[in-house]
């Protein structure tokens, strides 16, 4: 059978075989294990293929990691700064969780997340901010940007990263009521 | 020359003009150029001697964080609650700015820290939390080690990893502010 002719059609299929494939590979092994040659017999795409198009396993998870963050994510919107803060919190903690987050948190690492990255970082940014000040405009007292991310996020990210144990939603909850007393206005 | 003779002498010296390489290296290159021809030929020694006795790169990673690891490293002790705070806060800064602190997180990272790792963080913890108890014993309100992780130690983390930036004296007093006022103490 013909396959369906259109531009960039093998190309983007190859793509997506190849992500998944890596996606399926993290969560079955350890990163030591993780290979081109196990990414190739997993996706069914030639080495040589993912060679030429990747160069090396690090250029394949950059790429991964920066069509994960062009897609970027709508920040929660519930009418509370409360509610968005624990919808936001859970959701990092999922994402966190995810094969997909150890990447993102590897490519950040590694130093080579390109001008995409800092693109997201700067996106994501604004769009917290867009989303703490709507609490300003219904006459809540929201925190800091950086407090959002020193007390909520990156106690997400040091759990996932050094003791490998995702955050329970209650736990969640109590970095959010932390970062809301931090104003006096424990919400 | 003969060179002295003592057990494990040559190996001891092999190890170390490898890690010293390592660490040389990533000061100039990013993850992605380090490999182990470029580790060999800064530290002069034989590709062959290295793939032999660490396998692979991340194999030679993780035993330069064990070594790190195994040698622990003090906590304060300066007499009062905040002063060894803000010691250990500043001392985590400098250290996660460092090589060996990238080093550190990307074996975290990747799964590959072995029972060293875990003991490693079972000690720091049984410092830190000896630290805390002093604290308390001179009638301090001390906060709770999962609160010190959480508001001082994974912020610091969290700038190194995704900002890039040293996060100065400054803003590590900020973060030992605000952990002290979670008690309504604010010392």
């Amino acid at each position: 059978m013909q396959p369906v002719r259109r531009p960039g059609g093998r190309t983007a299929r190859v793509r997506t075989a190849v992500h998944e494939a890596v996606l399926d590979l993290l969560r079955e092994e350890s990163w030591d294990d993780l290979s081109i040659a196990l990414v190739a017999e997993r996706s069914g795409v030639h080495q040589a293929t993912i060679y030429r198009r990747w160069g090396t396993l690090s250029g394949l998870i950059d790429d991964m990691v920066n069509e994960q963050l062009s897609q970027g994510s709508p920040v929660p919107d519930t009418g509370t700064l409360r509610g968005d803060l624990e919808a936001y919190a859970l959701k990092v903690a999922d994402d966190v969780a995810s094969p997909m987050g150890a990447l993102y948190v590897r490519a950040a690492m590694v130093g080579s997340r390109g001008s995409e990255g800092e693109v997201y970082l700067m996106n994501r940014g604004l769009r917290l901010q867009a989303m703490l000040d709507r609490a300003a405009e219904r006459g809540e007292r929201p925190p800091t940007l950086l407090e959002l991310m020193e007390v909520v996020i990156a106690p997400l990210y040091y759990h996932a990263i050094f003791f490998g144990r995702p955050v329970g939603p209650d736990h969640a909850r109590t970095l959010v009521d932390r970062l809301l007393s931090l104003r006096g206005s424990p919400g």
